[in-house]
């Protein structure tokens, strides 16, 4: 008999953010800001029981290692003699700040748990999405704000009952486009000194952050941490700046190209001299079973 | 010591085919025609000599099952006891009818060939490239037009000198616009009942581009050939239509997903509307060592 559980997890932009070390990884992660996104990681998992133990990830139908979401599922599994099927889809490219791992893991873990009935609390599957995703050091602080959706802040790092997050419903559409090659998160949060230069301009644009909530100031203040850390590159900085003329655009951190708001009709044919772009909306409901 | 190959080939879509079934996979194939495009998967080969073989395949960073690329990579390397590292990168979705598997395959073989130094023919890397697609069942013809670039015609199947393949040079903006889900090559090809109304319309089509071998007619061709065969969904069909405002579009063979020529800046907001865009050119040079 094979049980079946469906589930998807926004995308999620980050703005700015700072990075939050902890030798626990239920409390390590990072403050900052961003968006979720009406596209994410809709995953089916597939169970039945087996003498033999198996956990095969498809993602886009094809085979493939998925470190974060093998980790996620197996905290979720524990011993049991299953033979384990999960079927990722995205339209998100990965390694540009989109929070496609954080996604394909969240969505993993609430599709087994429904497929195998076990009813964890769904604070319990964000914290193993976030801690699964934390051990790979492949992002630090998509995982909470997607399960909620919405524009998010994020006040403190780290999983359900040590993270604080506020979060603001936004009715708006947004573009993304994909600017230059992939950047892996790791190569950027395990370097000291870029880890440096980011907390600096992470902790002051928080705290600006908190006082005005607000989509503008999202997108102000992204500009400034991607122009104050040296993270954006030029391609990316000329971008931004022209984006002004119908919009706005920032960084997504990390990755070569940019979220934006504004007409779409004037954007869309300039960003497309770059290549990929992709439109979506806010997504204010969260990581949800289907 | 590592040693290094680098090799690019273009993305390829087809608009119309026929489906040409033969024992030996070097004259299995498809008649057709399609346009190569300026984006593609680029693809760096690291070899070294090591005491046990191993074959490892990243696709944007990410290790993965790649078996297309895998057979081609085994049938350059024969039985040398080299420690082999696939690193391939690529804008373009699988499974939407980009050709990725069969630019991925070529662009490995040429890498592989470069970085071992070996000097292969380069007919004799095209053809470990064809054969692997269709031993795999993943595509038919796209990888010898992808080789050679521009508009193709192909009036006879296989690989080369078997294939018979006319090209032009085009000079033009294509967008590529993603409309639904993937659409797995394999499940189409091995149907019969769909291959007798793909061959049918098919082999009309060729003859008739064959007349009159133009842009304006690969897409006259291609849209009845869509809706002769009955594989354009109701979006697709919908998409093409409205297309007709701006400039001209045709579906993919075989992905949910069109390929269009015209005024950019009013078409790009209408696709939009679905989903995933891209912007390239058609590629006239086809598959080259970088």
């Amino acid at each position: 008999m094979v049980s079946q559980g469906d589930a998807f997890c926004p995308g999620h932009v980050t703005a700015f953010f700072e990075v939050c070390e902890d030798p626990d990884p239920e409390r390590k992660g990072s403050r900052g800001a961003g968006l979720s996104l009406s596209v994410g990681v809709r995953t089916t998992a597939r169970v039945r029981e087996a003498a033999q133990a198996s956990l095969d990830v498809f993602v886009n139908g094809r085979r493939q290692r998925a470190e974060v979401t093998e980790l996620a599922a197996s905290k979720v599994l524990g011993s049991g003699p299953y033979e384990v099927k999960i079927l990722s889809e995205t339209p998100l490219p990965v390694s540009q700040g989109f929070g496609v791992s954080a996604a394909a893991a969240l969505s993993t873990a609430m599709a087994l748990d429904d497929a195998l009935g076990l009813g964890m609390r769904r604070e319990d599957l964000v914290r193993i999405a976030h801690v699964a995703e934390i051990e790979c050091g492949t992002g630090l602080g998509d995982v909470v704000p997607a399960s909620i959706g919405g524009m998010d802040l994020r006040l403190e790092p780290g999983a359900p009952s040590h993270g604080v997050v506020r979060t603001f419903d936004v009715r708006e559409e947004v573009l993304l486009a994909v600017l230059g090659p992939e950047i892996p998160t790791r190569s950027v949060i395990r370097d000291p000194a870029k880890v440096a230069a980011i907390n600096r301009a992470g902790s002051t644009c928080v705290a600006e952050f908190a006082r005005d909530p607000t989509l503008p100031r999202l997108f102000d203040l992204g500009n400034w941490f991607a122009e104050e850390t040296g993270l954006a590159s030029k391609t990316v900085r000329e971008v931004v700046r022209a984006s002004r003329m119908f919009g706005r655009a920032s960084m997504t951190m990390l990755g070569n190209s940019v979220f934006a708001i504004g007409n779409r009709d004037q954007m869309a044919p300039f960003y497309l001299r770059f290549g990929t772009l992709i439109r979506c909306e806010v997504d204010n409901e969260g990581a949800r079973i289907l």
